[in-house]
């Protein structure tokens, strides 16, 4: 039996008024609503609406402020720094990806960072916002404590993910949107929700031993790409975004699900650069596509239908969802039911009939 | 029996004695001979002296100039761009980190991108002197065509590096120097010229099938870390240094040592942060010192002795290597004598007795 389907324009307004239900403004709870349903549209369920009971939860204990905006507290040059104030992480981060763009205008590089900030979902959200206005995206974000450095086992970096948006003419725009562990932790939740097992390349348990099982790697650690390569990349990560603005680094990340005292104080790094300064966009953009047609172009392993661009298969998910609907596993649809219920909603509303 | 010692301070003066004799004007041979030298002090014998010959030939090959000065093409707000006008890597490398630097004390960030560039040695090269002058440095460049895209079969990308340098106060400072390869192309023609095999997850030959023979890895495919993440990272940096800069991208980087009709065309990017629009510097340091031994102090993995920083153990074998001298193998000091020897130049001259 193929899931229910949902209708993105509804789930979009459905999360945002539970969020405004919450306390929240409703502008800000548009942008998060957005946000999420975003992850949903690309296939990263993980991202996607399966978050909000835990954004909801936080935002009820008081662990996420409802009133506050966030605040630049310097700007100057090509440089600024935003108090995330203790916000909802995607209006943060749009809050930043704004900053960073204004200020790519006017020298050609902008350069964000941010801190007192929360999980702000996906980070292909803000790399496909720079991508439709012309401009290239770096982002980076640091995560709670997940992965043991390269030798140790005790979890200190998070999966510390590292995106870039540069847009393309005609075919695909290249959205690269990684964690530098092997897998993201969300994934893994979400395995846990489901109940399945997972590879045993992802984790260690917290004595060091390989493990299957979505519980135990949650308690343990997880493994970066290229061993010792995936452990630095994730620790510049946390630098720039921890230590440079001023954020929470290291374990002193606080944990979205686990942590029940403390904000998370995540900090993110928002770099955005102005093509325009380098050659014209078109003649960029034409650049892309003939780069990408020669990629797609080459040959291919006995096997493989096609060589794909990062970002494409979410990409061609995104039209397919937009046009069919988003489907949920069952678990995931009876939470959001539940949690929409609390909040006098109906998010069978939102089903396709 | 240990291989013999050569003196850093030597190696340094006859490499670029060398160069000069080739017609590299002294100024820039120095450069590029502490590059090459910075390579072997930390280590990198990939990327150090046994590079000499290969530079060496295509000056007089006509395929690096010798009399042209790197040219400042744009600069604008936070941002430049830099032809290399065919200079050695390491003097086009070098001018475009001053650049840089300049940049990010007016603005906080300097982005520098950098066309018609050559091989420019290790990325530590640049990171160190940034770090030494107090600033973050992201730097990336692509290369040579050595890597299958995710899904294909035929080398498109290059093992394109990424580095990355953060000044700490008292403990070691951070030091990224990747590949985004499993292994750098460099490591594999060492292998080649040693005789030795190399680990069966560092390439596919030219069917796709994984070999432990250096040479079939060479016309082969490197693989790239973390399957199609590091796909997606190298192809990011091949579009940021050859598309956004103007330079060669894909295959159409020549190869060092196998193109002997066209000049390399790499291109770089250099990206400075200047810590002190953020925090003062010192206060950073201390807190990167904090960093530093939270990580280093954290449980090991059962015979694991101690927990490393990146760039920690090359910055040691620098210090040791200081003091007693640079090891080489005898096939690297057999060419080196002999390239030497057409220059009038005694290589031994360097030995330590």
């Amino acid at each position: 039996m193929n899931p229910t389907r949902f209708c993105p324009k509804k789930l979009e307004e459905i999360a945002a008024e539970v969020f405004t239900r919450t306390g929240i403004s409703h502008a800000q709870a548009k942008v998060v609503a957005q946000s999420l349903v975003h992850a949903d549209l690309r296939g990263i369920e993980s991202h996607g609406l399966s978050r909000m009971p835990i954004y909801v939860k936080r935002i009820e204990a008081g662990l996420i402020e409802r009133q506050e905006e966030p605040q630049l507290v310097m700007e100057e040059g090509a440089t600024a720094l935003i108090d995330g104030k203790n916000q909802l992480g995607a209006v943060v981060g749009l809050t930043a990806l704004e900053q960073a763009m204004k200020l790519s205008r006017q020298t050609g590089i902008g350069f964000v960072g941010v801190r007192h900030s929360n999980h702000f979902g996906t980070c292909s959200f803000y790399a496909e916002r720079a991508i439709s206005e012309g401009l290239i995206l770096l982002v980076l974000t640091n995560a709670p404590e997940a992965m043991a450095p390269s030798g140790g086992i005790r979890p200190f970096l998070g999966t510390n993910p590292i995106a870039v948006g540069i847009p393309a003419g005609n075919e695909p725009s290249f959205l690269l949107d990684m964690a530098t562990s092997v897998t993201a932790r969300g994934k893994i939740v979400l395995a846990a929700k489901k109940g399945e097992a997972i590879p045993e390349d992802w984790a260690i348990d917290k004595n060091g031993n390989p493990t299957t099982k979505p519980e135990q790697a949650l308690s343990g650690s997880l493994l970066p790409i290229g061993g010792a390569k995936g452990y630095g990349l994730a620790m510049f990560i946390d630098l720039l975004c921890g230590l440079l603005t001023g954020a929470a680094f290291g374990p002193g990340v606080k944990s979205l699900y686990d942590n029940w005292e403390h904000p998370q104080n995540v900090g993110h790094i928002f770099l955005v650069i102005d093509i325009q300064h380098f050659l014209p966009l078109p003649v960029f953009q034409k650049n892309m596509d003939e780069y990408i047609r020669q990629v797609k172009s080459g040959p291919k392993k006995e096997g493989t239908s096609e060589i794909l661009i990062p970002g494409e298969i979410e990409s061609r998910k995104r039209s397919e969802r937009l046009a069919a609907g988003i489907p949920f596993s069952a678990n995931v649809v009876e939470e959001l039911t539940q949690l929409c219920s609390i909040y006098r909603l109906d998010f069978n509303e939102a089903r396709i009939t």
